[in-house]
Formats: C-alpha cells, structure tokens, sequence
C-alpha cells in the first residue's frame, strides 16, 4: 500500500513474475540450471514470436528492397577467420592462484576505477581506464598484469593478490564436425549472425535480383562463452539476434546510417516502448571494422543499457570474405553518376542494424509490467498487470461465463471455438470472475469476454479492457473482426 | 517437349531451382560450402517461416489445451543421461587401413544384402541381416567386423579388406562451457527438441494450470553428427524439428495416438501435400522407449520417406529425469475414476508428434513445382510454376504496370505501396509483362496484379491467377480484402 506500488519494478521483480507466469524459466532448472542460458515458457515463446514477427515484417513486408534469409548456425571456419573472430574475439583473463578464480583483467582494473570515481578521485580512474586501453591496444598482457599489481587489486574471494598472467581467452564455442578422422574439422558456434549474411550476398542479390541500395535480414541464435553473464536474459551464454545488413554505395553510408537511425528508434516506440526509456548512445570507441556506431538504450532496472546497435561496417567484411575466399564480392551498379557514366563495379558498404531478440523481449516485458493501486477507501488493493500491445499479447481474448450452469458455459465455450482460427483464445471457467480477469491481467491478454444471462437473450457479450478495465457490450457477431483487427501485428507496422 | 515434361522432377532439378529461385543454397558456398548444411534464401525463409507458422497454429492456437515453448539449445549435460543419447546414441563404425575411408559397419552389410537380393538370393540377404541385428543387440562389435570380412565385404576406395576393429562413434556434437577452467563442462547440442520438453513439463504445467490430457509444443534447431549426410535438406547435420509432446493418463495413451495419427495426416493435406503421396508406415522395430510408433511419409523423387514421427513414448522419458534429478515429476489428477476416486499421482504418458521442418519443406518444394505444357500448335512451351498454397507462398501478390509510362508505374507503386502492411507484396516493372508473370510464377505468388489503361480511368485491376494463368478484374479498393483473405494462415487451419 506504498507510494512505492507504482515505482519502477525491481529486476527480482520481474524474474519472479517471468518465472511464474509461464514466460521465461531457467534452462534445466530440474538439473540445478545450466549458467546464462534460459528457456522461454508458455507465455514467453508467444510474446517471443509476436516481437521477432513484427521485427521481420518491419524490415521485410514493409521495405520491398529488404529480403530475409535463415542461414546456418555451422559456418565454414575460414568465415571466422575473415571476420577477425579467430584472432580478435578474446578477453583478457586473469586467474588468482589461491583462490582458483578467474577474472576478466578489464574489468578488475574498470572496478577500481569506479572506486576511485566514487572516492572522489574521479580523474584518477580516468587516467587508470586510458593507461588500460593503451595497453590492450598494444596486446601487452604482462602489462595489464602489473597494472593489476600496482593497483594493489585483490581477489575478492581470497583477498591476496597472487595473480597468473593474463591470458587472451576466444568466446567462440567450437566443436569438431565429421566423423572420418582425418576429415574432422574444428567448427565454431557462430557468435554473430552478421556473417550468414555476408557470405551469401551474392548469391541474394543475384537470385533475387537486388539493386544497391537493398538489405538483407536475418533472425537467429548466436552463441558466446560468455565469462561474466548476469542480468537474467540480458546477457546470455545462447541468444537470438535480429539483424539487418543494408548494402550501399560507398560515399552514402552516413545517409543510410542516419536513417536507419531514425528508423529503428520509431520501431521501438511502435511496439510501445515509451521515447523517454529509450535514448541514443554513440560510441567513443569504435570497432575496428566501422566508421560511426550508435546503440538505441532502454531504461531497463539496472540502468540504461544496449537493446539495439547501428554500425556503419565499411565494406570492411566482403572484402575480407573476397580476400581469403578469392571470390570477387563485388556489385555492378549500373546507376549513372554525375559524369553520365555508369557508377561500375565495386564492394558495397554496409550499413547494419542489430537488435537482440532476447534484450527486446526483456525491455517489452520490464515496460509491461504494471503495478497500481486500485479501488477507494478500505478497498484500496495493488493489481499488477502487464500492459503489453495488443498485437504482441501471448493470449489474445479469454472467454469466461459468468457462472458454469443455465448454459453459459457450453456458450462461452462455443464463442472461444469460434475465434480461435482467428487468434489466440482461452476459455476459462475456473473460480470467480474477479480472479479470472486478474489471471488474464498477469499475462497481458488485452481482452476478457464474459458471457452472462443477457448473452442468452440477445447474443451480446461484454468485453473488458485490460489497461482501463471498462467493459463495454458487443455483438458475438462483431467479435472477431473487431478483436482481430485490434490485435493484428498490421496495427504495429501502420505505425512506423 | 517431351512427354517427360509433366512427370515428377527429379532431385536434381530441385535442388537446381532452389538455388537458383533463392530458396535453398549451399551453407558458406564462397568457401566451397560445409557437407550437409544448408541455408534459406529470401524466398526459402519466407516458405519456412510460413510452414512453421501453420505447424505452430495448428498445434497450439487450434488446442486450448496445447501450449508452446522455446527451450535453449544448450542443455544441462545430465539431460543427455537421463534420454539414454550419451550411452546409446552411436553409429557402429570402420575404417579401412588402406584407403583411411571410414563407413558405417551397419550400412556395408546393408549393402551386402541388398547385393544378394539384386542377385536373387533375397533370403541370405535376410539371413545377414538377422545376424547383424543380433550382433548389434548383444554389442559384439567384434563379431560385426568378423562378419564383415567373412562377407568378403571391400573398401570400394582400396578394394581392400583390411578393416580396423569397429568403434561407436557418438552422433551428438559437444562443446565446452564456461571460462573458469575447473568448472567448465563438456556440453551437447541437443541432438533432439523433446528433452527440451521434458524438463520444462512441471513447470509449463504448474505455471500454466494444465490438466492431463495437454500438450507441450516446440520448434527448435537440432544437431546431429551424421556420417553420411545426404539427399539435400532431408539429412542435415544441422535441422529444425516441430515437435509436440501430449501428456496423458497411463493407459489412454492408445486413444490419443490414434487421434494424432489421423490428425497430424490431416495437417499434411491442409498445406497442399495430395493424399496419395502421404502414407502411413508402421514400425516394425519400436525404439527402446516406445510401445507403438508410425511415420508419415512423402512421396519424395528418391521415394517414399519419413516426414512426421508419432509415437508413444510410455513415462520412459519423465522416469529417467524423475530419476536423475531426484525431482518427482508426478502430476496429481483430481478426475475421478470409476469407484468415485481420484486417479491421483502419476507419471504421465507421453504421445510425441515430431515433423522435421526441413523435410517438410523439402516436401512441399517438391510438391509444388510443376512443369506443363501451355499454348498449342506451334507455340506450345514448357512452363515451371511453384503451386503452393497462397498461405505458404513467400511472396502473396507482384503488382506489374504494363508500361512505366503514363503514370501507369506510379500507380502501381502507390497500388502495392497500399498493400504491403498487410501482405509482402512487390513491384517489378522491368521487361516484358509476360516475363514478369513468369518470374512469379518461379517462386510461386499466387497472384499478380496489373495495372493498364483502362486502371487510369475506373481503377480496376486485373488479378492473374498462378495456377489457371486466368485473369479476373476487380476494383482496386476491394484488393486488400480479396487477396489478404485468401493468403490468410486461417484458410489452412480452417481445413484440419
């Protein structure tokens, strides 16, 4: 009954109801769980679908010179060794000898800067970050160690500060593929998507005869060994990602960057995320393969963090794809140029934008959940709902009859079958009605249809709103085209 | 010309306009792709999207009482104890020591009797392969090589009969998890969706308030280290199953096998698959944890083979984990039996219906592609058309300006402009209007819409029809309903 009831939910808030609720459960939780790797239950998998299908229809349906594909997990190795991830995809890890604990070196060394920001010496762990950097630049490993040293950092668990060296350690999950001994060959997870789309480029602009400027999107999992994963599903050693690669003429890169942009930020606020949870964040730093980088950033409850990244990637892939697989990846551009004379042949750049799937899902679910104090007086109660867009509900409608005799169950149970083709529809006739629309409330169904005593005389239901809770009375015969249009993912998609 | 024209395409020809048509190409084909695994195109995905899609209504929006789930690929490695895939999931294998080939014991033998049965000694054959069975069974793999060379079985690479003893070879791929070097584990991809399943069966039914009889459903990737990986997608080291486990009461399990049987058949022919290209196949041999089981199977051009698995699984699965994880997976089933009693705690039995999507796309593929004669006399031609049904079609309508001149392109544009938040819809006004037909046709869009003349002047539309090429004019305000109607998912399910 505190003020607090309609504060921000706390990140234990939203596992426990995520958990309860049927949406996201520990992976092998019977076997104690498996670390950063979780399963999406019943109610998750639905609001999952609904996300990556308005993603893709976004991108796809509603960009004629953007077409999808679903490219394999297992990549030809060389792949990896094209995009740098053989060689470049590390973190610098550090083991402290009494404790047998290992650590990432960085972030040892970012801890103590924090300590000295939060002492007041905020310039001494600027200073501390930069020398850091420097040293990671320069692959000096033996140098971050005595930076440690010098830091006088210790091990949390052991308290000493008997350290190892520091070790480059691959995220890269490998496994061998083939059974003919001499065949066999190390294969990796791949730890992007990105790639399954550049090693096909050509054979979708060719095949689908695609004009520059034209992108190609992809949906699916993408594996990192992860050492430090936390912040339940926003940080997960198994992900999915959502990912679109725009081929451009080089010279327009910053054009299509700034529009995409724009672009992906409306999607966002279409699905319902409100624009003062969600800001840009441009990187100081860029990665060795892009020009200008930003992150689209959600308030989750630990802060504002990445849910989507747009990088502009140079051609910086396709021309290490062309190199190591003596493969031209090259576009012809008919296009006339200033001069009249045709733009030719060359690698396009690459715009790109990637969303993660399992990050979207979580910024939605943090946003949907709702708590308020409802009712006057004595009767003043908390009702927690989730207030999700009606086009990414798990359950569309939930059919309830007022009581289960005269009849009204066989009736409810007759307009559920009715709609079901349709969308999603439960029936319900388990306990009183006030319990069964809170039910509906705690897993975002937008719409409660009750069937009482006047629906057996003229036909009519009521359908109660989920956010507002007002009930207004309806034909059965206008429910599904009016619950259908409210619910269809078009209703997202008008709004980009 | 040829009478052949009409006849069933062969693999080769699908697989040639797979690539071709952007449906199917090789994985990382610019580094000379990696055997047995495949990526989707533009077009491919849209098609196994939509495939998925059907399989995942029918299932569960279709059922109240059937919910979906997306269990994490990665798996607690006791998961894998527990379903018997780390002790028994193995392939019998040989190496010959001269040529360094390995084969599967099981599969030279196989080969030796059908040798035998080509040579009309059909019951040596037989007998062969009763004493391999018997071998196999009793482990002696001893004796599996002894028969090997007394067959006077060869290398068909050396010709030689100098063969290493037989090994099991594991068909599960492993990795390791975790950074921490005492605490990282070996782990599987799972080399099945259902254990997925399985360990989420309590909390999907408490979270979830089902009663016995429910079903749990799931699509999800899948691994296996296949040794000889063949026949396009039908056999991938990486595939995607659709699998649904449907819980019931211990004795009914008969019933309810029954009934998927006859309903998954249905769910076949509601996407387009004819009935006499669908059969059913008992198995003869059940697996170690089954008391009955049938495939359906498809009429392939390599024959008929398995798409869908149904199978009761009898409580092995929730036994082994009950077993193991030292967690009751028991449910309480408050029904009452023919005494007044209530049937209380059990274990359920499970009846499993397990498609393999890749199969089933391969199966639809070839379904659809058609090749006929059209025209007559001089000017008769072969036509290749993809007769899918207008739900699975990747792309539901090609709007076409017979001219781009006369603002008969800007409106088209405008025309599919209007269409696309509703179904992907594209433009194309580039060559002749009748090789535009035929580009639709090759990737199989039910419907193209042209605009001409007399569009300019009472906004009609001609509609022309994929499979009949016949054309109907109709008002261009009516489009949007007319073809969103019949490109709907409902119309299959409707059907099942």
């Amino acid at each position: 009954m505190s003020q607090d009831s309609n504060s921000t939910p706390s990140l234990q808030d939203i596992i426990g109801h995520a958990k309860e609720y049927g949406f996201v459960f520990p992976s092998s939780e019977i076997y104690d769980g498996l670390q950063a790797v979780y399963d999406y239950g019943q109610n998750g998998v639905e609001l999952k679908n609904n996300l990556k299908a308005a993603w893709w229809k976004a991108m796809t349906q509603l960009h004629e010179n953007i077409v999808g594909i679903d490219a394999a997990i297992f990549m030809h190795p060389l792949t990896w060794k094209a995009s740098g991830h053989v060689d470049g995809f590390n973190d610098p890890m550090i083991d402290n000898k009494d404790s047998k604990k290992r650590y990432r070196a960085d972030q040892l060394l970012e801890g103590k800067a924090e300590e000295y920001a939060a002492a007041g010496q905020a310039d001494k762990g600027q200073a501390l970050l930069a020398e850091m950097g420097r040293l990671l630049s320069a692959e000096d490993l033996d140098g971050v160690r005595e930076l440690i040293i010098a830091e006088d950092i210790k091990c949390p668990v052991s308290g000493t500060t008997n350290w190892t060296e520091v070790r480059q350690f691959n995220l890269m999950f490998s496994t061998q593929i083939g059974s003919v001994a001499e065949d066999s060959s190390v294969i990796y997870l791949r730890p992007e998507t990105a790639q399954g789309i550049f090693v096909n480029f050509l054979n979708v602009q060719k095949s689908g005869r695609m004009k520059v400027p034209f992108g190609i999107a992809q949906i699916g999992k993408a594996f990192r060994n992860e050492i430090v994963a936390r912040q339940f599903i926003f940080r997960m050693r198994e992900f999915e990602q959502m990912e679109m690669q725009f081929f451009v003429r080089p010279g327009t890169e910053m054009e299509w960057y700034d529009k995409w942009k724009e672009t992906r930020l409306k999607f966002h606020q279409a699905i319902g995320l409100p624009a003062d949870k969600l800001k840009y964040h441009d990187h100081d730093k860029l990665a060795h393969y892009a020009n200008a980088a930003v992150d689209i950033e959600y308030e989750f409850p630990f802060g504002f963090r990445e849910i989507e990244g747009i990088h502009s990637r140079t051609d910086f892939d396709l021309r290490n794809h062309q190199e190591l697989s003596r493969k031209k990846q090259q576009y012809f551009d008919a296009d006339l140029d200033e001069n009249g004379k045709p733009f030719g042949n060359y690698i396009p750049y690459v715009v790109e934008t990637s969303v993660g799937a399992d990050r979207l899902f979580l910024a939605t679910f943090c946003n949907a959940f709702t708590r308020e104090m409802v009712g006057e007086g004595d009767k003043v109660k908390e009702r927690i709902y989730l207030k999700l867009h009606p086009a990414l509900a798990p359950i569309k409608a939930a059919v309830l009859p007022l009581v289960k005799k005269d009849g009204l169950a066989e009736k409810a149970q007759g307009i559920s079958d009715s709609l079901k083709s349709t969308f999603r529809t439960v029936y319900d006739d388990n306990a009183a009605i006030g319990k069964r629309y809170t039910r509906q409330d705690l897993i975002g169904t937008p719409y409660c249809i009750a069937v009482d005593y006047q629906t057996m005389e003229d036909d009519t239901v009521t359908i109660r709103h989920r956010d507002s809770m007002e009930q207004e009375r309806v034909a059965i015969s206008e429910l599904k085209a009016k619950i259908g249009q409210a619910v269809a993912l078009e209703r997202i998609l008008e709004e980009i």
